[in-house]
């Protein structure tokens, strides 16, 4: 045994582990988006979950990076198919979230986001139980988040009167969330995610390559 | 409304929280009593939790700090109003975790370091649950534990060797933790240990003061 070995102990070694689902849900005007946005730009384990919907796409939406665009008849389809962990209707148009990239990813031991209101959460809870992170973003006062929609130029008065209602349907539902965080400054609520993201990656039901890892140590015991 | 309000948004309103109960849990050798250490050394939220014991004082001890000193009487008075959350006899002396200073910790949202093995923990788990947070510490190898072992001057080749043994027995208990770390290096432990309790506070359940926040919140929408 020579003297390096006693003084500088051997790295951690690199463990295989499952992906997680992170949920990331507020009310419009929380800052969501934005949080998602900057996640993605800083993390490279994470990718974001892109849904299929059966309306058109706008102009600057790219098929498969914005959306995967389908007809009705496939939607349904992919329902009766069990296909979609959780699907909703909004305007005469259904958005979904696809299962088999989502079991590819966390199987594969990469992270997904996703940003889905309190009646999705609740449908991929039940789909995908403790692969979830769920993580609910609250604004810092009422007054903030007013200021926030009113800010945003393209929603009128009354828009943001309606965003204000749904918002507190939205905000209603926090406790079903694992996580909590309320967004006062960017920066910290950046901090917030990311120690709950290396948090999560520690828990031991994620960290299938430390089976092994444990196998072999016991052995050489 | 001032431009001053509209560039600096208010900070985030400090909110009373439930108190978190950390158990750190590793076979001798693996760097637990150090990393417990450090943390209460850099970590003002925590202190220690104290056991009552039915053994002696050894000389540097002291009453209220190392251990509550009682008698046997005494002990089973307490195991038999329920007063101890988790007990256990090793060579012939009890030791056991006081029930009223932990709930009165987590109530008060301070932060209890508990250093217990694998059947305390199982104990403890049936009586607080949730306010458990509990961390499994592995060595990076076999040969670094026993190196470590070793390296404790004080324990003759037969005590080593039949730690080694109770080292097996501790480390395939790992799975029953909520986190697994690889201590390798002390830094890079501690950090992953900060991740941990950083992300545990989020804990809608344990962020009780959010309650009243949102009350508010969706009373001025």
């Amino acid at each position: 045994m020579s003297n390096r070995r006693k003084s500088s102990p051997p790295p951690t070694p690199e463990l295989k582990r499952r992906g997680l689902l992170l949920v990331l849900s507020s009310p419009s005007g929380a800052g969501k988006t934005t949080l998602s946005r900057r996640l993605l730009a800083r993390d490279p384990l994470f990718e974001m979950s892109v849904s299929v919907t059966t309306r058109k796409p706008r102009s600057g939406e790219t098929e498969g990076v914005d959306y995967h665009f389908i007809d009705d008849k496939r939607f349904t389809e992919m329902v009766g198919r069990g296909e979609l962990l959780e699907w909703a209707e909004v305007f005469g148009h259904r958005y979904g979230t696809p299962r088999a990239p989502v079991e590819a990813a966390v199987a594969a031991g990469r992270d997904m986001l996703f940003d889905i209101d309190w009646q999705g959460t609740q449908q991929l809870s039940q789909m995908m139980g403790e692969d979830l992170v769920r993580v609910f973003v609250l604004p810092p006062s009422a007054e903030e988040l007013r200021r926030r929609l009113i800010g945003r130029a393209q929603d009128s008065a009354a828009v943001v009167a309606k965003r204000m209602v749904e918002a507190g349907t939205e905000i209603s539902h926090w406790p079903e969330y694992d996580y909590v965080i309320v967004n006062a400054t960017l920066e910290e609520a950046d901090r917030e995610i990311d120690a709950i993201l290396a948090a999560e990656r520690l828990r031991s039901r994620r960290r299938t390559g430390l089976t092994g890892f444990v196998r072999n140590l016991l052995k050489e015991l």
